[in-house]
């Protein structure tokens, strides 16, 4: 721990364990509550840094995948507690670089080392592993059937891209990192430029756990840059075999398009945008329609509305109990207070959003003036119909901020086509009563196809990290709605399935040898077991 | 069975459970063994008919999704009843169609057939589900945890382009087909021009379990067509959701290409080409050096070589024991009969793929002249040192057919690195004997990251279907490396999870509800249980 110890940041690059500093242009964090620059200056690395560091993760790989689950799962677990001991330095560094409140970084840096010791109790429970086993039948007709077994093996090095709106749990440590370490994956990830010191004290603890793991230095590099250049570097290396990326939508797709161009294409797991509709019933509605407006304001502008669950889109049938709720969410919204934003772009491309969608639907509400310019989330609220929704592209995409719209249909069948023609979405919210349910469960039909997760009477923001999460969903939530990128089944991403005929039993892998001696749920002739 | 049961060819498309003719080009199976064709005449389809496949496919889709499990494996295993009651006429259709000898061919039905029962028992069975339960934490703090489900939902309707080297197992009833509808998705096939026959007898099979079963008739399309065009437009209708595929790479990523330029972007499971690697270790080519090189040519040979898994490449250590397995290996091929290959066009790239082979490395034997121009497939054997080897495109890619290449190596390290240098494959296979296994250990190494499947002292053709099988790898032998075509796992590449929190008990699909009432194993806190 010496060098997490003592704070200094150096505005380095971690390149395999060593200090590298860059050649290029200079970035340094900045305060979004004041607009002033805060030191070291980080210098963007070049080509040679990405190959350095795709070099050692290549070259790191047999060495990590081979060690043993238990050195990988206290790896996870030091990178966790190195994370801990220095929690006061990280959370006043992300504070001072994202404007987030610090209580809620606390809580952050709780919820990134919970995630990489959910990741270590994933690897020693095992069924990651899928082992299988189809045992010879050598007097089956025509012909005997071979001993076929199954397990999974790591991808490979995996680029990493944080994210700015988490600058702990989805950014240098984050879920992405985690499970990509706990499949057996070096991983190198490039830092965002929006929170460069707290990714250096993190990128620190990740290195120190490495050598004190006595794992080879390639596992992990931390590398700034310009992401159309030394991200696309990274993403188009052939050592790099998947992507982890959480972000805007263009940033994903140029990921996605720059992977799928590759000689030898890889996966990408993008989480993009989602507007993260939320469908309130009429029972609930009159039941407690002024709760859920005020409700609904407080899930809309926490964080300065800077999640990517933020429920953007609230729809329902028009009447005087909607008006209850819109009164409530309107007074809700004119009683916040502005906020600062993650960064002035992100500041200035919420300014825009809101006048935009100023043109095309009613303004109910609206936050306080800031004095400070710099302090600029005022948050909005609008009103339209389902027509007018359908047709305007400006107000059914996401504007990334504490922004939502109120959609009003004229009867349930409206409600229910307005679901129909959703995008994608990370979740799907239903409030409802035990009146609802009939309608409900129409709804439910189309919004698991439509979203990753579906809640009930509550609210999208704040992701639960267990075993049983989805963070992800249909095209454009995420570009691969097959996975999830929080919560154990993470680990997934970054496997694949090889099986085994016929091998001498010296030369089988410990996850499906003879006499299961890891102690694995394992499928024989398709029966899950632990004989 | 009335249809199935009178078995005259109507030469026309079944969109929906009705027969249509086509409007397009007229095609013709053809008889590889006489050039001539047979009728009945095929008319492609066109747009208008691949719009009418896929909205069926997409109105089927909620009824089929919501069927009960109990109701989509009896579906599964009425298909495979059906194709079993018409054996004696697929077969004769399919041998005439591609001159695959009958015995092989019987074979399929029954392969095809226990492919379609294994995925009714992995129905039962319920893993597929994925049924995960993180219970409510009413009382933990500093925030309250909610209740949090996971299942799998079906992706929705399916492309699939069936394979001309496997009739029956890998086209419009084969392996993904059969998974697409155990997941739940409605399946527009293309059928393959190789087989057109063959393929309307399979469609009227399944087209009859559908309504037998009483499932709505979109549940499965049969088209013809012109694949740039109908197949085309098959990709990219915004309905289909995923797309199986079993041909050439250049099929394959071509569709990989449609896909990934849609609006929204499809999973696309293509698989594709593959030398699969047969390596020759010291003390099994001292023991059995001979015995390898005839059982090789009989892998090499088998099906005329048109099998994705036909070894096309041994390597070995130079020396005296090789020339004894060289000699076996030729001679084996010098007393092979010509056969019939599937098409006119592969029969045209075989000829010339050899033709461009003899320019880089030394024949060391061909099969017997054919007297009929028809039954056109000479085996051959190539030999050439690494160094040639590895600077040869030629050399490395695949050529469909009876074709080997054998890679003398000056030594092990030699070995390993051509090992390190292969492309993806389907499969790897190790010859070894007791005194090879530490040089197999450090082959096994690479090779798993290298292959889907390793195989030791056995051959690669012959894919068994069962719940360890994995039949895919990485690109270039298959556009996604994290599944399998063949086996239990298939079923996954067509579903995605979906989680619900806080969700009323009335509301939660069985799979989730409280008391397990379906009898799953489920994951709860992460633990598998049945309680």
């Amino acid at each position: 721990m010496t060098s997490t110890a003592t704070l200094d940041l150096t505005g380095q690059m971690l390149i395999a364990g060593t200090p590298v500093r860059g050649t290029g242009m200079e970035i340094r964090g900045v305060d979004p509550q004041t607009g002033n620059p805060i030191e070291p200056a980080y210098a963007y690395g070049d080509r040679s840094h990405v190959e350095g560091a795709c070099a050692a993760a290549a070259e790191a790989f047999s060495a990590y995948r081979s060690a043993p689950i238990e050195t990988r799962a206290r790896f996870l677990e030091t990178i966790a507690a190195n994370l801990e001991s220095i929690g006061d330095a990280l959370v006043s560094r992300a504070h001072s670089e994202t404007g987030l409140p610090r209580p809620r970084l606390t809580g952050e840096v709780g919820r990134t080392a919970g995630q990489l010791r959910l990741f270590a109790a994933v690897l020693r429970e095992g069924s990651w592993n899928q082992a299988r086993i189809d045992p010879a039948q050598p007097g089956r007709t025509p012909l005997p059937r071979p001993d076929i077994r199954q397990r999974s093996v790591p991808l490979g090095p995996v680029a990493v891209f944080g994210a700015s709106n988490f600058p702990l749990a989805f950014s240098v440590a984050g879920g992405d990192t985690a499970s990509a370490l706990a499949a057996g994956c070096p991983v190198v990830v490039k830092a965002h430029d929006a929170h460069p010191g707290t990714s250096e004290l993190v990128g620190r603890a990740i290195t120190d756990a490495v050598a004190s793991s006595g794992l080879p230095a390639g596992t992990f590099s931390l590398l700034y840059g310009y992401g159309p250049e030394l991200g696309a570097a990274l993403v188009t290396d052939p050592r790099i075999r998947a992507v982890g990326f959480t972000g805007s939508r263009a940033g994903g797709m140029a990921l996605v398009a720059a992977a799928a161009a590759r000689p030898e294409p890889i996966p990408v797991y993008a989480e993009m945008s989602a507007v993260n509709p939320v469908f309130l019933l009429g029972g609930a509605l009159a039941d407690r329609g002024a709760e859920l407006g005020r409700a609904f304001v407080g899930s809309l502008t926490l964080g300065s509305g800077q999640f990517c669950t933020n429920p953007g889109l609230v729809i329902a049938v028009d009447g005087p109990e909607l008006e209850t709720f819109a009164a409530a969410a309107g007074e809700a919204v004119e009683a916040t207070a502005p906020t600062a934003m993650l960064t002035a772009g992100i500041a200035d491309s919420f300014r825009k959003g809101v006048a935009a969608a100023e043109r095309e639907a009613v303004l109910v509400a609206r936050g306080a003036q800031a004095e400070a310019p710099a302090v600029s989330c005022r948050a909005a609220l609008f009103s339209t119909d389902a027509t007018t929704f359908l047709a305007s592209e400006t107000l059914q995409a996401e504007i990334f901020g504490a922004v939502g719209v109120l959609v009003r249909c004229s009867d349930a069948a409206e409600m229910l086509r307005l679901a129909n023609s959703l995008e994608g979405q990370l979740t799907a919210t239903i409030h409802a009563d035990d009146s609802d349910h009939s309608q409900a469960r129409e709804l439910l039909n189309v919004l698991e196809l439509k979203a990753g997760r579906i809640l009930f009477n509550g609210w999208p923001t704040g992701v639960e990290v267990g075993h049983a999460m989805v963070h992800g969903g249909p095209f454009p939530s995420t570009s691969d709605s097959r996975t999830t990128s929080v919560g154990a089944r993470a680990i997934e991403r970054f496997l694949r399935p090889v099986c085994y005929q016929d091998a001498p039993k010296q030369l089988l892998p410990s996850a499906i040898a003879e006499g299961n001696p890891d102690g694995l749920w394992r499928r024989i002739d398709g029966q899950l077991t632990k004989d």
